[in-house]
């Protein structure tokens, strides 16, 4: 019975959780201005939403504000970027360095963001052997090695969406904490595997319904 | 009083209109297997919801399910690309061609689904004049005229979050149809003109809070 004196950590709803890279990016603009305070009302004002909505949010990290002049920016800055894990590298496989996989080896922003891609995996030997962005692309036949040597502990899926759920499987297989899957399939995994779906044509297909939906209303 | 005659066209709830490129990749993934048809329970089962879900989210598209067999698998590759607008090609123009944007500039699956980026815009002289897959990327100063001639309906921002707001606002004035952010901020347009947020950093966010939260489980 030693669990009363443990940590513990509040689960933060998702979407307080999606609001706060929101929250960063505004009190890093408010820095570079050098603003020093800010109110909860003016980042509602900013993320249209209710002040007290705000406050609830930044209640599951350790920003205090005060009475009176609100939140300091600084502080802000730091415990969210902290609190969102975006201090710390975390090492990350890919697999699938076609289109999409490749786009994503060039985007630096993800390493700022705390994500250390640190090997790539395909079976096109057309490809197998490149680097992009310094990070290499091995066969995927060499995952569990690689794996095992360069401890990554999370997966990114970017192959076709058929391939998914064996690129899953053998993530699962090897030991990652968490799957970033960007194809369109549901994969299946352990309860204990974080998976994070992120698909860019699930996003387009919203847009062009909407737009959809708009031009028939105009007819 | 005309409206009656008018065809109508019921909104689609987003969490629904969100499986259906999971719907679309199954259904592609079994037609490629040869199978003809796939009843709800087959469908639930993959995307781990109810097969009520199922019969509910398709019930918005045309599919019409027949008793005992289920769903036309071809029908409903057809019908789905279709109902999600992966048919047609749509032109959008794209500001802010640093390392997220050109590489979306290079991913060729956004124009298999509907997305058919014109151009790019940028600051930056020694990007300006470069064509990714290509795309040329052109000065911001440019964007006005060549939207003009270029008809884009669709604009993407993928610069620092900090100009957001302003590109936004040139994007509204042009007359776009549509915005996709992804950028942290969140930006201010009129309500005619779609926004549809994604950001990878959210999403990173997301992954690491669930990974860090479980490792103080294990403490």
């Amino acid at each position: 019975m030693v669990q009363s004196s443990k940590k513990v950590i509040s689960v933060v709803p998702e979407p307080s959780l999606r609001r706060m890279p929101a929250y960063l990016s505004f009190s890093e603009g408010l820095l570079k201005k050098g603003q020093e305070f800010v109110s909860s009302t003016q980042i509602a004002n900013y993320m249209n939403i209710d002040p007290t909505q705000v406050t609830k949010d930044l209640s599951y990290t350790s920003i205090v504000g005060k009475t009176r002049v609100g939140y300091e920016v600084k502080a802000m800055v730091d415990i969210l970027s902290n609190f969102l894990g975006f201090t710390v590298l975390d090492q990350a496989f890919l697999v699938g360095a076609g289109s999409l996989g490749s786009a994503l080896l060039l985007d630096d922003g993800l390493e700022n963001f705390g994500l250390d891609i640190v090997a790539a995996f395909d079976v096109n030997p057309a490809i197998i052997g490149k680097k992009f962005n310094d990070i290499e692309v091995f066969h995927i036949d060499q995952f569990r090695d690689l794996a095992q040597e360069m401890k990554a502990i999370i997966g990114i899926i970017t192959v076709p969406a058929e391939y998914a759920q064996s690129v899953a499987d053998l993530m699962a297989a090897w030991g990652v904490k968490a799957i970033w899957n960007f194809t369109p399939a549901r994969i299946k995994v352990p309860d204990d595997i974080v998976v994070q779906n992120t698909s860019l044509y699930a996003n387009l297909a919203i847009i062009f319904n909407k737009i959809h939906h708009d031009r028939e209303k105009e007819i």
